[in-house]
Order: structure tokens, then sequence, then C-alpha cells
């Protein structure tokens, strides 16, 4: 298994969720067993030495890999949730979409200052939830954040966002 | 790490999301990384001898160990979405909420008559939405289905809703 062959096995389904945009379907790879493996040996490869003490998905496809990987590094799991989502106390980020503004919310007791994060999600399209996502967890001032993405859209230059620290994907398509 | 250091690592939420509810939030033992193995280790250990060919989980927090279980048995990871979530041609199954209807979907080509299905969910209360969930899982004929949840609500009996398949579950509370 290698990164060309689970790009193959990721479908392009036209229009979803609106005409002209090229969704990147990735259930038909994680429902193979060797491109879900390679998927998570890749991500924690490439972490393993980083000292990473918390991995955090984004909801909800951020939560697939993200608890695999936490485990293969010794780390625990943080969700990232929409609001109204995490039952006690939460730090909140508001961040512009296309039409109007979203939320994503963590519990305000998930990190300490003493973590170093990774913080994980399937896809990096505009980056605009990822950016969010930075922000909330800078506010713990915690030592380092990586970021990691299954899938980058290059055309849409997402990392440009996120330009303040170290982005990693593992399949890259062209898409704008 | 045994069940009752996992348990005793469940934080209990008053009367969350509404008035009355003791929610059970798991995001305290997630975090910890030996909690987070234990639940893991657990659940694949049940599991390892049954020829389980796909893990399904539900949308959102049964996302979060059903991959890893799927990659300790060797098999494939299929999510079961809320409406609007799956950008291929889907099955639906529409279920009674408190107040209300609810539904869920599937891929279409998610799951073959070849299958062995292991469900999961982060907590059983009701059982409402696994019930809807085995439902969908029928329809493709599947040669059998067991259903795993981290946590159980006693009191509730939500057992009673899903009494044709085998159901465990890691740790017991009594609420209703």
């Amino acid at each position: 298994m290698n990164a060309e062959q689970v790009k193959q096995s990721i479908r392009n389904i036209p229009d979803f969720p609106v005409k002209g945009i090229q969704f990147k379907d990735l259930t038909t790879a994680l429902r193979e067993p060797d491109c879900l493996q390679w998927m998570r040996a890749e991500i924690t490869k490439q972490y393993q030495s980083k000292g990473i003490t918390k991995v955090l998905g984004v909801e909800s496809r951020g939560f697939i890999l993200a608890p695999s990987v936490a485990m293969d590094l010794g780390a625990g799991f943080v969700p990232i949730r929409k609001p109204g989502k995490l039952p006690a106390e939460v730090l909140e980020q508001t961040y512009q979409k296309e039409y109007g503004v979203d939320r994503i919310q963590i519990h305000k007791d998930a990190l300490t200052a003493e973590d170093v994060v990774l913080l994980h999600d399937d896809l990096l399209a505009t980056g605009g939830t990822m950016a969010a996502a930075i922000e909330l967890v800078r506010r713990f001032g915690v030592k380092k954040i990586y970021v990691n993405f299954v899938v980058e859209l290059d055309g849409l230059e997402g990392r440009k966002l996120l330009s303040d620290v170290e982005v990693s994907s593992l399949i890259h398509f062209p898409d704008k």
C-alpha cells in the first residue's frame, strides 16, 4: 500500500454538497483495512519523535483517525466540537464561513501549558475551521502545535491561513 | 488499568443536555492515554475471534473508537451518519426520538451480504439510535451483527430494544 493506491481509493463526488465542489469521499478508503492502516501508520510515523501529549480531532471526520494516532503515540485524545455538544465548561472560537459565521469549542480543562499538541482533521480546503482550532489551542499556552490532514486540496491554498504552524498532509489533490 | 478505574475517570455532568439527565462525559477518560488504550483493547479482545469484517461507528462519538478496533481486527471502518453528510447514494432509517423523528444514513455500497458487522457507539441510553442502525445494516443481508458500547445506562433498559442481537458494554451505570 502506498500514497498513490490510497489516493485511487478516494472517491470523487461532483457537486457535493453544492454545485461546483468536487467532494473527496474518504469512506471508500476507510472501509478498506489496508488503506485505513496505511493512513494511521503514515501519520504516526511522522510525529513519533515529537513528544506529542494530546491528539485533537475536529468534529466529526477528524474523530476517525485522531484517537488511533493518539494511542500509537502514547498520547490522549481530545475532541474539538460544534457548539452545544461538550457538556462541561468550554472555550469557544468564532470563524467566518462562506455564508455567515460558525463556532467550535473545546473543554476548558482539556489541555495544559505542558502539552504538545497534534491537531488533526481529514481534509484541508480553505482552512477556516483549522485556523479557528489553532486559535483555540493557543489560548492554553501549549508548548507546540502541529497540524495534520489526510487530504489537502492544494489549489485552495488553505495552508496560507495556517502559516505559523507545521502543517502536513498525506495526500494532495490539485483542486480549487 | 481496569474497568473500575476507567469508570472513575468518566465525569458526571448533572442536567446536560436537559434538566434531570446525568450526562456521562467520556472526554475525561479519552484524554488519558491509559484509559483510551484500555477501552480499545477491551473491545478488541471481545471480538477478535468473531470474523468481523467491518466495524461501524455511529456519528459522532461512535467514530472515536470504532476505527481503532477495526484496525485491531483487520477490518474496515464504515460511518453511519446524520442526514446530508454522506455524499454518495445512501440507505436511510427513520426513528422516534423523545421529541419528533430523526434519521440516520449509510452508503449503499458500504456493506455486502458477506460482511460480519460490529456496530459501535459510545453510550447505550434508550437504544433508539442503535435500533435504527441495526435495521439499516440488516437491509444488506449481512451474515451477523454484533453491537458494542463503551457505557451502558442499565436503568433505561435500552438493551430491550436490541433484543435480537448480541450486545455488550464495557462499563455499566445504574442510571435511568
